[in-house]
């Protein structure tokens, strides 16, 4: 296990060969020199659940399926039961359409809704806590040596973000070793990406960590309550009400992961401390 | 104009004084020593319309009037010829609804969406082009040694991010001059605050700034141009498609501005060039 260390464990690493996920653009520097940059692209895309429009997400435009699929399961709009019969992407209208066996629980409460009390353009954000209230996350021991490691090597990691910045990254992890990079211009759109793979490949996700480059607000949090992963890392900061969610459903929660810093807001029993810091790191 | 470059400028200057925006929290540090540290509160606000349900949105909660007007003006459900009567806040339930003297267009537009195509959930995000098409803004000039005041007094200005991280600040700005300065977890949030207080203060926005600490995308750039601001400016970066918009509606659009350095995007002719760098801030 030790000696895999060095070995690239990605299984999806950042989206470097596409040319259209960036463009060259002019800008003029302070001393008025024209000076020509990448940057990153962001694009609509509008997510259909069967014949019901569902919202316009601004995404970047790579695994727009894993984005669709991993939005509809965060936002339980679709549930284990539903059977996903295709996913129609069309490029040039940028819409995505997930079909489903059967007409989704979602769709009726959704008609129901918009029967009695009118159309409910924000329920689907304001439902966020459902499904949250019994939810206990399996309670996965992992070692403080694993959060330097990824740190590390997600920070060497070759990315879209250290091309053209302006771009968030998710990435699950199991151990210490990153598997799957996602790239999005908003936080939570890595996180669906991530979702969305998961749940194509059937991968468990009990015994993975998720690192974020974003901050642990409460919408990451429940996210990734929702998929099922115990343990949730950031380099930045986070918010009273994320901490409050990763007590409540027994979420490790890190955040501050810099140099050999971090904070654990959440879960520091479940945290080994094996990783000894000199006296020199004690200052970094 | 000088002389008063010392004096602080805020109308509205970031919210130290509520004890209610951060609590503190027990964290656990990288030696497994229990540290306390103030935290940003986050809280859900529900915005309504008349009896319409809109968005629930994630906030620190401070100006909940001026968020929603904010976002009700900037995803133009609020249009100028509407007059608003009311606006009742319940701090209990966490809803706001902003009542209007008749029935609003969009009210009307969503209530026949829903009759023919169901329930219309994302198009409120979808149509955000909208009331873009013909829109030119003012062709504002502004000096470099605006861009480089104004920054420096925005980091030096006591903030709930200096005090606790996980926040995003946008700042009203004339001349070199911060006047209002609004912080929330979203950076839409601070922006679409920014923007209630504009509409309810009937302050001009045709010789404004607008600065923020977050990243330009096209969502910001199509909030400040509906806003009426020429001029954005940000310490981080931007996407492909918030440099086209603002090129698009004339604004003037400058990112990565940090220390003596930034990229202006779009607008160079719109500057004045005061600002000369000494040879060491070449370098910076």
């Amino acid at each position: 296990m030790e000696q895999e260390k060095k070995t690239n464990t990605y299984i999806i690493a950042p989206n470097l060969v596409r040319s259209d996920l960036t463009r060259s653009i002019n800008g003029t520097d302070q001393f008025g020199n024209i000076i020509e940059l990448p940057v990153i692209e962001e694009r609509p895309l509008t997510i259909f659940l069967n014949e019901q429009e569902i919202v316009t997400a601004m995404t970047i435009g790579d695994y727009p399926e894993y984005l669709a699929l991993g939005f509809l399961k965060n936002q339980r709009m679709l549930l284990s039961d539903d059977k996903v019969k295709g996913i129609d992407f069309d490029l040039e209208l940028n819409t995505i359409v997930v079909r489903t066996e059967n007409k989704t629980n979602f769709e009726d409460k959704l008609k129901k809704k918009t029967q009695t009390s009118g159309c409910a353009v924000g329920t689907v954000f304001g439902d966020m806590m459902e499904g949250m209230e019994d939810l206990i996350l399996d309670p996965l021991v992992i070692k403080t040596s694993y959060l330097y490691s990824l740190s590390k090597k997600i920070n060497q990691t070759p990315s879209l973000y250290l091309n053209a910045g302006a771009i968030h990254g998710t990435i699950l992890c199991y151990r210490d070793n990153p598997l799957v990079y996602m790239e999005d211009v908003g936080r939570h759109n890595a996180v669906d990406k991530i979702a969305g793979w998961i749940f194509e490949t059937g991968t468990n996700s009990n015994d993975k960590i998720l690192y974020t480059t974003g901050r642990l607000t409460s919408e990451m949090v429940i996210k990734t309550a929702l998929m099922g992963i115990p343990v949730l890392v950031s380099r930045s900061g986070f918010t009273a009400w994320g901490v409050e969610i990763a007590k409540q459903v027994g979420m490790t929660l890190i955040g501050r992961l810099r140099g050999k810093r971090f904070i654990c807001l959440s879960g520091e029993d479940r945290l080994e401390w094996d990783a000894s810091l000199t006296e020199n790191e004690k200052f970094l």
